[in-house]
């Protein structure tokens, strides 16, 4: 059909990179495929090399590049689209994923004598061992009263990119002081496509602790540590783009690795939770929208000023321009599930599975679904990988509690299931009792393919879930982007409202469900407090212990 | 050789019984044989029949007799000893495990009209539904200030012939008034060899609240209900036997079942663990006895008669004659193990541990065992069959806290080894804060196997471990009173002198893992005082909610 304009989206997620060609129009998905990174996540050795302290997650950034190369061209070609009528690229990445890289943006990990230094390599969002260095950036900030500190819900999290850097500085002071720029995945693949570093306004809020025009003060970073004292000014500051706007134009060798024409526009950078929400239509104020994955990121807007206790943060324009966009999450999610799933389910599961023509998750599922609530008699903390909103602590660890002997698998996976819509509940909690109240929710990612979860978690918020429509909401988002960078729409809204949609189905409350989920959410938050808020802080001490005997 | 005496012990286990041919000299174990219950432990559903509700498991009495038919003669033939040269039987039991019975023996669950009623059947010993009962029946003693509850630890168990009898009227009044005797499957065996009705002096103190020559009064039981006044003249009474006596001699028909000879010596019913204390030669005051099995039962001699908080019982000649015997347990060590390993190690350790040629659980074993102390970062609460001491409280759960995503199944799989070493050691510090230190550990049953698990336990108590000589001490011990009742032999300890063994290995403590064992103990005793002793008794919670779920 001549005439027609297209989008492509690049979803950079945690093990593989999924590109979405968009038509302009009207946002309809015509093409798309994915790619894994080579190397995966690499949390045991590096390749080929040393072994990784506990808490390591580290990435090799070629690999982000490598998969430009596969999955743009194959999703052209699936949506049989000419590369010609393509009017822009945008894309988006986990954060805080965060590298060091020269001052033109070589990662040091590319040169041959760093290749066998961890601190080299891009440290991925989940990478949790610079748990100390967030602890005392989190205390001397508490201490000094910095004013940023309440933006992020009263603790700056060990994911970030002031609390990896100061355990790069720590560390491997070599790399730290041979790196030019602590750059944000996010930004550094727009700085290969477009030639130029633009940082976007949404992970330098969110991830930088850059509020009201600033980042803290040398005051500070000298207090965390004195070789410290400069990093804001000498590896973070630079310009900093709108989300929405146009970072550059992709070069001639971006464009051979893509296959899409040198000189289109390339949209700054985003976060895959971020950039979902227009794709979902969830961007008025009052509408959280929950991208429930790997892990899950909550964004919601609003129009005034909060600090909320635990949330991730809120950031002036961290979401659309011209509202303050609130951010919360869970560390763990899928992940938890497919780490029980692989890890902790008999083969006779797995070939009933295979039998049945589902996967092991659906088998699981399939045999809980139907147990009244309360029946397994069990109660999980949803905290193997350490809780992001709404305490902030990364060496909390999972619990699961009241196994008897009759206890069966598929037992476990729902009570971890319902541990983390109980998490998803504290967080909704927490925005409605600091004056931020949640008035929808809105569910995007991987996850909405389980309905009994859907169910469970309808149930367990006694909300209605509307869903997004699409299966790809982050690269969908990530071209809605592309489009409004390139001229086509006014402002990311209007873009979401023609190229976004919600999906048919929405889940609704069962009030019997609800009732007794309520008296498990009870003692769900009884577990949270005693173990997360100071009651026993034997999972700080077990984790300690940990590193010691593995020392 | 001519002239050589011998006895047979047969010891009844939860699945399955073994019959052991014992030379009398010397204590030389000939020959052996093992039958499985045809029924083995109904804890789901009666034999195509009625669905149980949760915390039930019963058995089939006629199951006991047909093990003696097999099991018996079968040792004998392994034994290649004549049945002419066999001067007595003894026998042990699970306890307390309870049954209806008409005033000639017959279970109630053999009258056709019955059968089809769950409380017709025996009640084994973890039938754990019976808690309501027990709780009302602690109040009301605590209350009344009635004298025996101290010699219980302070609370008597949902295990037991009491708490059992009251579920038995309040649940199914027929069945109750229907029986003329509330026997223990240990009594019930001697019943049916001998033909006469002894009730041995063990069970009816440690689980028939028999104590200084009587049960609890009419009164206290009218308290408990009215129907229940005369439980203990109606029910019970009757004449107790001391241990090693003979309850009377081999009827002809239990001849024919066995291929012994009609006549000879049949010991008092005795209890699988208190019969083991001479076979592992640890009847002398301070030395305790642990069987670990399935579950573990503690039991020690002492010249003292002591109150010990959360024991299960001070018994005057509960385990030898003139010594007041105290009992310990833990409802769940070897079945905690095996439930795991069963219901949560994946399909590649299985095909893993085949190819090693070792069973899943030595394989796990083999996988955790060279873990530094901590490194798995795992705490565990070993309830998963409630708490019998110091507890006393079967509708406790099991817990696991620490789990990250790179926790693995052996990784668990030594938490919950550890969790059973805590508990001993909470068993062993509670003895010693009473009165009644522990001088000496000695170790009997099948998890001597497993060395690996021996070792942990000899760091976690601190204290070297001693071993029974034999792989089947209980029946062991039922062939030594056999030997005492029959004549051959003044007393049991001088039948386990001559008769038991200790092994040659000994479990030293290693002083660096002590150390770090020490400090996870402490973790572990503040989730058991917390979660064991009212700080949340959210266990209890769950346990109700998933009573009334199924209901």
């Amino acid at each position: 059909m001549g005439g027609e304009r297209y989008v492509v989206g690049v979803d950079f997620g945690t093990l593989s990179a999924r590109a979405l060609v968009v038509r302009v129009r009207d946002g309809a998905e015509v093409g798309t495929a994915v790619a894994e990174y080579p190397h995966g996540v690499i949390d045991r050795a590096l390749p080929g090399g040393a072994e990784l302290p506990p808490d390591w997650a580290l990435q090799v950034p070629a690999d982000y590049l490598e998969v430009l190369r596969t999955a743009v061209p194959a999703a052209l070609r699936a949506a049989d689209v000419s590369a010609a009528d393509v009017i822009g690229i945008g894309t988006d990445f986990t954060a805080c994923t965060v590298l060091p890289v020269l001052a033109d943006g070589t990662p040091l990990c590319d040169l041959p004598e760093y290749r066998g230094r961890p601190h080299a390599y891009v440290k991925l969002w989940k990478h949790h061992a610079a748990q100390p260095q967030a602890d005392r950036i989190n205390d001397i900030a508490r201490e000094r009263g910095e004013g940023w500190l309440p933006r992020y819900g009263g603790r700056i999290s060990s994911e970030w990119q002031f609390a990896k850097a100061l355990q790069l500085l720590e560390e491997d002071p070599e790399i730290y002081h041979r790196m030019d720029r602590w750059a944000e995945a996010a930004d550094w693949i727009i700085w290969r496509l477009t030639g130029s570093y633009v940082k976007n306004a949404c992970t330098a809020g969110y991830k930088g602790i850059y509020q009201d025009g600033h980042y803290p003060r040398a005051e500070f970073l000298r207090a965390l540590n004195p070789g410290f004292a400069s990093f804001a000014d000498d590896k973070l500051a630079g310009p900093i783009g709108q989300l929405g706007d146009a970072a550059g134009t992709l070069t001639p060798e971006a464009a051979a690795w893509t296959g899409l024409p040198a000189g289109i526009t390339v949209a700054v950078g985003n976060v895959d939770a971020h950039v979902t929400a227009p794709a979902a239509q969830a961007v008025r104020p009052g509408q959280m929208l929950a991208i429930m994955g790997t892990s899950t990121c909550h964004v919601m807007n609003a129009k005034v000023l909060a600090e909320v206790p635990g949330m991730c943060g809120v950031v002036d324009g961290g979401i659309v321009r011209g509202l303050f966009g609130y951010e919360a999450g869970q560390s763990g999610v899928g992940d938890i599930f497919a780490w029980f799933a692989q890890n902790f389910v008999p083969g006779g599961y797995a070939a009933d599975a295979q039998r049945a023509g589902r996967s092991l998750q659906e088998h699981l599922t399939a045999l809980c679904r139907a147990q009244p609530v309360g029946a397994h008699g069990l109660l999980a903390l949803d905290w193997e990988s350490g809780n992001r909103s709404v305490l902030v602590d990364h060496t909390l660890s999972g619990l699961v509690l009241g196994m008897t002997l009759a206890t069966r698998p598929e037992d476990v996976y729902r009570a971890l299931i319902e541990a983390t819509a109980f998490g998803t509940r504290k967080i909704v909690e927490t925005f409605g009792a600091s004056g931020v109240p949640v008035t929808e929710f809105v569910a995007a990612g991987g996850l909405l393919q389980n309905t009994f979860l859907m169910q469970t978690y309808a149930d367990v918020l006694r909300m209605p879930i509307a869903t997004c429509a699409s299966a790809q909401a982050p690269a969908l988002g990530a071209a809605i982007h592309a489009a409004v960078a390139a001229g086509a729409y006014r402002d990311v809204p209007a873009a979401g409202e023609a190229m976004g949609g919600r999906g048919a189905r929405t889940y609704i409350p069962d009030r019997a469900a609800a009732d007794a989920y309520d008296r498990i959410y009870a003692e769900y938050s009884r577990l949270h407090d005693h173990f997360g808020r100071g009651g026993n802080d034997v999972m700080h001490r077990l984790h300690a212990l940990r590193r010691e005997a593995l020392s």
